[in-house]
């Protein structure tokens, strides 16, 4: 098509609330125009972009024998009633009613609509494994939408639900998507993309794996082992600590402690160090308010999705009332007393451990000399403790955890029976028995891949787009469009190009070379063709790659030949990565 | 595909909800399921199907240089209150709030949203004329959804938006728009689709049209001309009367009419016929309950969009209160009298007319012997009678009008400035002087037009489905699958056919072949072959034809280049009819 057409503002100035720059860049290419916080439209470029990333998503779901199916945005909140989301998931579900009073909810996944979908058909063990998946928008009403497309309300999702008759089934049919998704990246040009071990959260099930960008804009906290090849979400790592006991025991000692609230305080005020302490840190659960208790050493942080999961309900942090028996600043394990019912957990970061200080439930006052085994007899403990830099790696056991930062492209969950048992959906096995099949579900958000790209590869000019998702291939430039030679020819390469089926943008704009170049910088478009009276003079048209890599000057007659051959290369070397 | 797997269920019964053979073959055929009301999942087979009516979408939007892009499904209600549609549309609009309290709405139609896309960046005369289009979901929450796909709540749409300089471009565009549509019904296998002028509705503007289905399943009325090319909705058709006068004028005479309350039973009790009696028909306007006494001919019923539009406010039907001044059943032109404002119209219908009889505006009261002119002097006449079977065609004259009915397939407006005049969008013009740009907006619901073929293409087993859009090409059954040698043949034609990109369902299922077949023509896959033993000692494949034209025996080396043959001449006679 004609630049001169194309619908969109292109402009220099970073708009200032763009944190990131695939964000900005977005913005000033006339990729996206915010409508409301957190929702974009989308203009051309970035529709191509999607349709290219979508097409990818197609064939490789159609691939390993996925069926395309299409859910509803809108769902009965009553389907969300029969796996129990309706009350479970917090406001992030978007709940309405229409015009009857109907309760409805937004769709943010699709694991109910799936079973709903399936369950009358799949009766049989013969029908099974099977995956069905869509491509569809998706709204989850986000507290804090933010970085562009990273992190939006409203977004267009590959969403698939394979369905088994056994663990060992779903296993191999993980590994299957597992491999799709390593594929899916690197045709989409960041084969970069590492996978990690993660947490399956609200989503229930056990084993799940992110796709991480790593990039220190990303979102997410990763724990990578640089001596093997442990990697994990930080909300998923186990932490791992080898717990010291000094030789001699001191005796447990009351401290009067005026003005100390905090572990710091205490551990400066005691002149020792933090991992000599037991901190409290204190929750409420959502449901009942009851006070969670949690201990830990004093230099390490809860890893509050491992609690959470632990605890097996949602929590919140504490508000303590004077009434609670609490005293702020002041808590520790010897001498604990809360009103009402209340939960106390011990992190493994503690078992064995002697002479610590904590708080002693009375204000004012702390102890020192604590020892577990002694003092807190019947203690158990649990890991609900934050891996930290240069920690133990959970798989080879050295000290070699470092922590990165990535954004998440994609997710895959075992899910196992959640949704078929909570829904009642069941086959019959060979022998006439009944079982709930077993789930799996896969996951990924087209707009924040397509953000991700352009995150991964982009200079200060504008993003580099991967030719396999690049709106168009080539850019074609014609640099004085009142000179009637370059326009002509312009014109006919631009007819020829497009006859050979290649995907051209067509500058013919009467503007500066720097408005034209800047614009096409902008766009991203791997390969580019300038057109210009001194190259016209020359029989020459100049060919360059968006990324710098390729810069010559090729004949006239030969220009369509070679932009040919360099789309095909260019797809190739994105092939041989897959 | 192969067919063992394809996931939903096939049967027989037809289910009783379904009031529509659409319906009815889409539930049997395993096309969709039901949500909630008129919110649908698409299995695998629809699903395909829509793919291919948004590829015909996409090819014919980009063919007259639309720019694809995307709006969101989740708008905020500022937007739709820029327009005044937040407040003016009723409750189909499903308004809802986010987690912050924000006012949203569900995207029933999106010029707002195009507006609100383009008006940065559109504002000087050299950015048009342009055309931007998106296929996405909407959401409108019909009271009454019915008839499957026919009338959903959630539903694709493609829906493209123009903007232009001046009436006349935007009538050229229209035009273009016009044929772009025929073409895509008939690439989608209904070249039958009539088009009609329509009324703009809450759209705004002037100039409409509906692409009409004609099948007596329709929800919509249309009138047309025998005798030329008129064709219109009901809603927007003039009605035209040769109003007769009798030579001899009877004095108004008040009559004691007891019981008698309604135009047939005055006419009955006179023995005169409806011709000769004004009716009085009372509405209320729903901003302010201000009554609208609408006076007509007898036999003839009001249009309520035609006197919706020439009070320039919704009514809804009058509660006649004792206090209002009103006595129903007695009401006519003559000494009426209402408390309050209150507005009265008279039809074309009843212009010139005499000795007709009406209510007297008294309990028990009528009067015979009205004459319009002499009686009712200040009256002046509007036209919001129906059109009528055997009315008078408003092009040609001729007494020619039948009603038929048909399903809206698709619909084109001329919008006018409503939206850019009430949003602010403005372009600089050459000499710099500002304008609001003038629109035009063109829809087509991708699952209405989907059933709507099968309502067209059907037979008592399942849909016939045109080659173009049909869920696969070949459906290649093999009906013998435990006998070997038909079983391998059949896979290697499965394996060939696939090769030549040709789109094969398999059916190697060990059924029976009553099984089999019904459940192909219940897929309504245009081409059919059929693997079997007998036919193998022939060594021959059946190949038949959907639609039953093709039947006959190919030898078995020869079956991959004749069904490709097939193919291109099913798209050929299709692609004839564009």
């Amino acid at each position: 098509m004609k630049l001169d057409k194309l619908v969109g503002e292109r402009f220099k100035e970073k708009p200032s609330d763009c944190v990131i720059e695939s964000h900005a860049l977005m913005v000033r290419g006339g990729y996206i125009k915010d409508v409301a916080k957190g929702i974009y439209s989308q203009y051309t470029p970035l529709k191509r972009i999607c349709q290219k990333i979508e097409a990818i998503l197609r064939e490789e779901m159609d691939a390993i024998d996925g069926q395309e199916v299409l859910f509803p945005v809108s769902l009965p909140a009553s389907l969300w009633d029969e796996s129990g989301r309706y009350e479970s998931v917090g406001s992030e579900l978007l709940r309405f009613s229409d015009r009857n009073g109907t309760k409805m909810v937004m769709g943010m996944t699709h694991e109910e609509a799936a079973v709903h979908l399936v369950r009358d058909y799949a009766k049989s063990y013969n029908n099974y494994p099977f995956m069905i998946y869509q491509i569809q928008t998706k709204f989850r009403d986000e507290a804090r939408p933010r970085a562009g497309l990273i992190r939006v309300r409203e977004f267009t999702m590959k969403d698939a639900y394979s369905f088994h008759t056994s663990q060992e089934d779903l296993e191999r049919y993980y590994q299957i998507c597992y491999d799709a998704y390593n594929r899916i990246f690197a045709r989409a040009g960041i084969p970069e993309v590492v996978t990690v071990a993660s947490d399956s959260g609200m989503m229930g099930g056990s084993l799940a794996h992110e796709y991480m960008l790593l990039t220190p804009v990303g979102e997410d906290s990763i724990a990578i082992c640089d001596a093997c090849d442990y990697r994990s979400n930080m909300e998923a790592a186990e932490s791992i600590i080898e717990n010291e006991k000094d030789a001699s025991y001191e005796e447990l000692t009351k401290v009067y402690t005026p003005d100390i609230h905090t572990i710091e305080e205490i551990c400066d005020f005691l002149h020792s160090p933090l991992e000599k302490s037991c901190k409290a840190v204190v929750y409420q659960k959502n449901m009942t308010d009851d006070y969670v208790v949690v201990f830990i050493r004093g230099d390490l942080d809860i890893n509050e999705t491992k609690l959470t999961n632990y605890l097996g309900e949602a929590i919140h942090p504490a508000v303590i009332t004077p009434e609670c028996g609490l005293h702020a600043g002041y808590i520790g394990p010897v001498g604990l007393h809360v009103e009402g019912d209340f939960t106390v957990v011990y992190d493994r970061s503690l078992e064995g451990t002697n002479n610590l200080s904590c708080g002693a439930n009375e204000e004012e006052y702390h102890y020192t000399g604590l020892c577990m085994e002694r003092d807190v007899k019947d203690a158990s403990y649990v890991d609900v403790a934050k891996i930290i830099e240069g920690g133990i790696c959970p798989k080879c056991g050295q000290k070699k955890i470092h922590l990165s930062r990535g954004i998440e492209v994609g997710n895959i969950f075992q899910l196992g029976t959640k949704y078929t048992k909570s829904m009642n959906m069941q086959y019959l096995d060979a022998e006439g028995n009944s079982h709930y099949p077993i789930m799996g579900c896969y996951g990924i958000g087209v707009g924040r891949l397509a953000a991700s790209v352009c995150e991964a590869h982009h200079d200060e000019y504008g993003p580099i787009w991967p030719i396999s998702i690049a709106p168009w291939q080539v850019h074609l430039c014609c640099l004085r469009s009142d000179d009637a030679e370059s326009k002509t020819y312009a014109d006919q390469l631009y007819d020829a190009l497009k006859k050979e089926r290649i995907e051209v943008i067509y500058d013919d704009r009467n503007v500066r070379p720097g408005v034209m170049f800047s614009d096409a910088d902008l766009l991203g478009v791997p390969i580019r063709l300038v057109v210009s009276p001194r190259n016209m003079k020359e029989s020459v048209v100049e060919l360059s790659s968006r990324d710098k890599s390729v810069q010559e000057k090729v004949a006239l007659d030969e220009v369509v030949p070679t932009v040919k051959a360099l789309i095909d290369r260019m797809m190739q070397e994105i092939n041989e990565k897959c």
